[in-house]
């Protein structure tokens, strides 16, 4: 990177918010991805457009690669700077602008923590319901770059479903805005669809117009112990095939019960033991319509095999609850030395055929694999755990597991990734579910935004 | 067009599916929009998707541009061909060829009627809520093409909301498939939603995978007359900020009310000499819910002025009162010899400012302006009535009144279309609401898939 660039960007930052020395760009060099580790040659903390546009147009004078970072929550490396180069960190634009409860709709920018905004709007009796495990350190940015998702996805849909305006600054430093607070908007291609999960390949997203629900004014929790994963998945198809549709129905198997045992010392009323959990919440206007519903999914889960349905009691058993879904990620890492995990996703009724497929992967390369996950959606995280292995071992054995997790879920209809996105991790595993054709098709359209491919090179493909 | 072309093109269709004489290729000169007439060199009626592909293999190889067309119930001009060429109909085209119960989806092809899938997925139990006014006519494709909308988008979403698989042929003939019955799918760009929407200039859709939702149980529709159009559309902003969530805000002024009355004869209870009008429908999974809803609706409504709240009582009486506001269109029509109309759309809250600001248009110009629509999503259709004007005073006219409404909508953070599109009709406009630079990149994205520019020539920029 040449002397003359970073000056350059130095005079645009002002003091201290270009960070060069080794032990400043430290937590820049990975993100929550297993095993990345990846130094930046500088890191610039911006402040606002302006300042983004002005680093973007020289790096695109000078030729100097950019990598986009908010949160660095991501788990596939999309954050890293395979490249080398400048990362830009919009950690410092975290403002939430506007919440505008006329319009149902608040205006953030990237750095927004996406728990704070579901507290704020909470406040005003507003609703945003994407809600990623991680929710209380990843950003709205890094939402929107991997279009997220959460539990709440079943019933609400993902990021992409709410973002209704975009400013961005392109690879050549020009801002442009689309959208803005109109719910319907077809006049031209949809170019903040195409941004939303574009994973900073196409533009640096600067700020972004949200639509907002009114908060749900009831809901219920339920947690419903099986005997087996195959019951547990068969009554998760059941429920999304019933005419019933509750806000979150999410999995974990007994792998996962047992981890989360350890990690948070107990575990909600009757999951203990459990061969596999589903998480039900219902939400609605009214207790009333709310009561009904579980009732019914109680009737369903009990049809296929349930023994009990425990409905959490009061909003300290709904946490507690939630906690342990949300912290299955930790709990699994902190059981095994290292692990990979792949959030494929497959038709809803294909959930049993993906559990029952992942356990002949478990047999044939003997390997502990635990899984969690939004089951409603068919999405599923899939945990192989390192164990005992040594490192040489492991490295070589995990391409070969991740071909056949990738192999399996496409064969049953299904996906890559439903929200964590490609990143550097998944990339050598595009050819399974796209043709050539496919693939250079969206290398143009990249090509299209950043014919000098500045913008987080080396990504999805 | 060469011989050696169409001569091609009757040996991929075999006897009969080809068009060249005058009066075969008639009903192919116009769609619905206003005072548009082109005619095609020639039509082909395909069959399949391998068809289509060798047409369009065929049509890059000679050069030949190509608009495909599935109803031909668009109303920007968007299935005309401008630059003559052969028309690509994909009328016949119309089997639904599943669905899937169990994966809440549907497959279909483009030619399937709207209005005939929704009858066939809710007689399973399901539910496809987008609902254009035309629906008995219009068809998938074209909702694909167009991301149509319709009163339920408010609380539903649009066209695009729902497709979740796409089988395309590219310009060059290469049958592409994306996503499937999979609900989150983040691998890659989001091609489906850049498809969705581009008005068959990127690809030719030949299939599409579209979810489904169960069928709500119960629902009711309100009928609310009001003293002003301010006062109705004041009242659609307040309903849409109170956390109550109607599948229809429906909105229509005096205007609409006569001319509905004129074309059926008589009107549903209430609305008879009212200034404005709104319709609400309230749906949901049980009967008290609806009610404890609509009577919510109900209070808004005589808070912000209205004398009386009129539910439809059987359901005839929802029946008519759907079709009064279905048939405005061609209420309107027969009312004044010819009309134009656009359907802008601005941030809800803005609905009253736009009202407002449309009576200063007409004042301007000395016109009738007729207005309906969807006020819940801001989306209103604007007809501008031709009255006694003569056609050349008419043509002078129509393009300054219409820089007008476009101006004034996108002043008030809007946009030009909310559901029809840009087509032939509004792509004059789109420098009101696009810079130089955003228009550049669509078109960049266009060649990205189309680079001979065969496909749907002189549409949208």
């Amino acid at each position: 990177m040449p002397d003359a660039f970073l000056s350059r960007i130095e005079g645009v930052l002002g003091p201290g918010a270009l960070l060069v020395s080794r032990e400043s760009v430290e937590k820049y060099c990975r993100d929550e991805t297993e095993g990345l580790f990846m130094r930046p040659e500088a890191v610039a903390l911006a402040l606002d457009t302006g300042q983004v546009s002005a680093i973007l147009r020289l790096a695109s004078r000078f030729g100097v690669p950019v990598t986009p970072r908010t949160g660095g929550t991501g788990v596939t490396g999309g954050a890293l700077p395979v490249a080398g180069g400048l990362v830009l960190s919009l950690e410092r634009m975290n403002s939430i602008l506007e919440i505008d409860r006329d319009n149902l709709a608040a205006v953030v920018q990237p750095g927004v923590v996406t728990g704070v905004l579901h507290r704020a709007v909470e406040e005003k009796g507003l609703f945003y319901p994407p809600d990623p495990a991680s929710l209380d350190s990843c950003t709205i940015g890094g939402n929107v770059a991997e279009c997220a998702g959460g539990p709440r996805a079943v019933k609400y849909g993902v990021t992409g479903n709410f973002v209704t305006g975009i400013e961005c600054v392109l690879a050549s430093g020009a801002i442009e805005r689309w959208g803005g607070k109109v719910k319907k908007d077809v006049a031209g291609y949809d170019i903040i669809g195409l941004l939303v999960g574009s994973e900073g390949t196409l533009a640096v997203v600067t700020e972004i117009v949200l639509r907002l629900l009114p908060k749900p004014a009831a809901s219920a929790d339920l947690l419903v112990p099986f005997g087996g994963v195959g019951a547990a998945a068969a009554c998760a198809s059941a429920v999304v095939g019933s005419g019933t549709v509750p806000a979150a129905i999410e999995f974990m198997d007994a792998l996962c019960i047992r981890a989360a045992k350890d990690l948070l010392g107990r575990l909600p009323r009757g999951v203990e033991g459990a061969e596999a959990a589903l998480i039900f919440q219902i939400d609605g206007s009214n207790p009333e319509t709310v009561e009904r519903e579980s009732l019914k999914v109680g009737e369903i889960c009990q049809a296929c095999g349930a023994g009990d349905v425990f409905v959490a009691a009061s909003s300290s058993e709904k946490e507690r609850l939630w906690e342990m879904r949300r912290k299955l990620r930790e709990a699994l890492l902190a059981r095994c030395r290292t692990k990979f995990s792949e959030d494929v996703a497959v038709p809803p009724a294909s959930l049993p055929g993906l559990v029952l497929g992942l356990k002949d992967i478990e047999r044939k390369y003997r390997v502990e694999i635990a899984c969690f996950g939004h089951a409603g959606d068919g999405n599923v995280h899939v945990n192989v755990l390192r164990g005992e292995r040594d490192e040489q071992a492991w490295a070589g054995l995990r391409k070969e597991i991740m071909a056949d997790i990738f192999t399996l879920a496409v064969g049953l209809g299904g996906t890559l990734s439903g929200e964590h996105g490609i990143g550097l991790a998944k990339k050598d595993f595009m050819h399974l579910k796209f043709s050539r054709n496919q693939i250079r098709l969206m290398k143009r359209i990249k090509a299209a935004f950043d014919p000098a491919g500045i913008l987080n090179p080396g990504k999805i493909f």
